[in-house]
């Protein structure tokens, strides 16, 4: 039985709730954050709920946890998706971190994706990464206008690697390990009613992500990794973007060891 | 109990052993591979060590492993550097890959060093790659004889990387995950013997490596990481230099998300 604490967003459905399950098999408290169905109610595309989320994880830890896995995100082709997967999960990491300081052995990991490396525009990553909420939401609706909003996922995701890669820095200082997962395409349910129930979407995307090692892949090998990332294991890696995507980024960037 | 077979070289000391040791605990077979206290005992320098691992290895596993470690390497400034880190290991790989094929689920890593993207000479990584083993030694004598042979060590495992990211491909395309865990400077009694016992080598390689989370980190770290890349667990993720390093890497590359 392990004696550590964890909090997990997005943990309803997909990822998320499967990375909540196998914590609590390995004998570990869960707070289980998510819009529905969740210990901790909140909304975080906005200031309200990311107020919520920690009010209501401090209330439900007592003030100490020891691991955080920020999962909650959204593929839609709208402003909610950057200011859930961009503002919504730095709110939550930077939200949490006070919590996460009281632990002796404290770790954090969000959740990324490969598609940041095929698809982003780097227009809105800049203006994410301005950190002006308001002015983000409007490059991404400004995408979705022009017949782009599917370039609108991939760079929230890019956005909060860059953002991660730097942030990773203060958060050793104070001993913290911050990492992000980024999956291929995994089989949630999500993924399916988006884009792998339609044969034409998921053969575009098949093209755009080469998975060698499958394609959809298996949730519970990136819950494996988002769990090991935050174990008491994991003491000495940090600010590592890590691609589990069955072969994709090693495919699309052989020539480079980055 | 887990029902693996895994082969770990380098085991008798240092991250191989505590690898080694790590996963015996978990329940799992380990043949132990080195050129002594081991159950296959091979010196990867030569081709006739290199023969006898894959014939001692067949032998103690009746022909199917489950997952291979490959930590096997030595830091000194010579060509036997090249020939064990880069040709001694890629032998290690492609000889035990018939093994592995064997497996329902098989899984290989090999350990690289965080040296590599600090250190490495471009010209001894490019005569690596031609593969031409006696060229690459001479390249390395000849980095030793005029001063360099510092840049030996990263040199071999920056051609390791890639040649990995590429080997990568196909091992995906036969089902088998292969990566790289590339740790920072931890507490081997190597490293202590190497340089850090001594202050002044000890100080100018963690102003070369810094790692906010610790100078140099735990042995523990870096065995648990190894052991997920090759735990079943690990359906999904291949063609990964894994940097475990203290947050050397992200310091270091601070503005690239790779």
């Amino acid at each position: 039985m392990e004696d550590r604490t964890y909090v997990v967003t997005g943990a309803a459905s997909g990822i998320g709730a499967a990375t909540a399950g196998r914590l609590e098999r390995s004998g570990a408290k869960v707070i289980r954050c998510d819009v529905r169905d969740a210990d901790v109610l909140a909304d975080l595309t906005t200031q309200e709920g990311r107020a919520a989320l920690v009010a209501g994880v401090t209330a439900a830890s007592g003030g100490l946890i020891d691991g955080l896995v920020a999962v909650a995100g959204i593929a839609l082709p709208s402003e909610l998706t950057v200011r859930l997967n961009f503002f919504g999960t730095i709110a939550t990491l930077e939200g949490l971190r006070p919590l996460l300081t009281a632990s002796p052995q404290p770790r954090a990991v969000a959740v990324s994706s490969l598609s940041a490396i095929v698809a982003a525009d780097e227009g809105l990553v800049r203006s994410c990464l301005t950190m002006d909420e308001d002015a983000a939401a409007a490059a991404a609706r400004a995408l979705v206008e022009s017949g782009q909003g599917r370039a609108v996922y991939p760079s929230s995701k890019l956005a909060l690697d860059r953002w991660l890669r730097r942030a990773a820095l203060s958060w050793a200082q104070d001993g913290i390990p911050l990492n992000a997962v980024a999956p291929g395409v995994v089989d949630t349910e999500t993924a399916r009613t988006t884009f792998l129930d339609d044969p034409r979407t998921r053969a575009l995307v098949a093209a755009a992500m080469p998975q060698p090692l499958g394609f959809p892949g298996p949730v519970e090998a990136i819950a494996s990794l988002l769990a090991w990332t935050v174990s008491a294991d994991n003491a000495f890696m940090t600010g590592q973007i890590l691609y589990a995507d069955g072969g994709a980024e090693a495919t699309l960037r052989a020539g480079s060891t980055r």
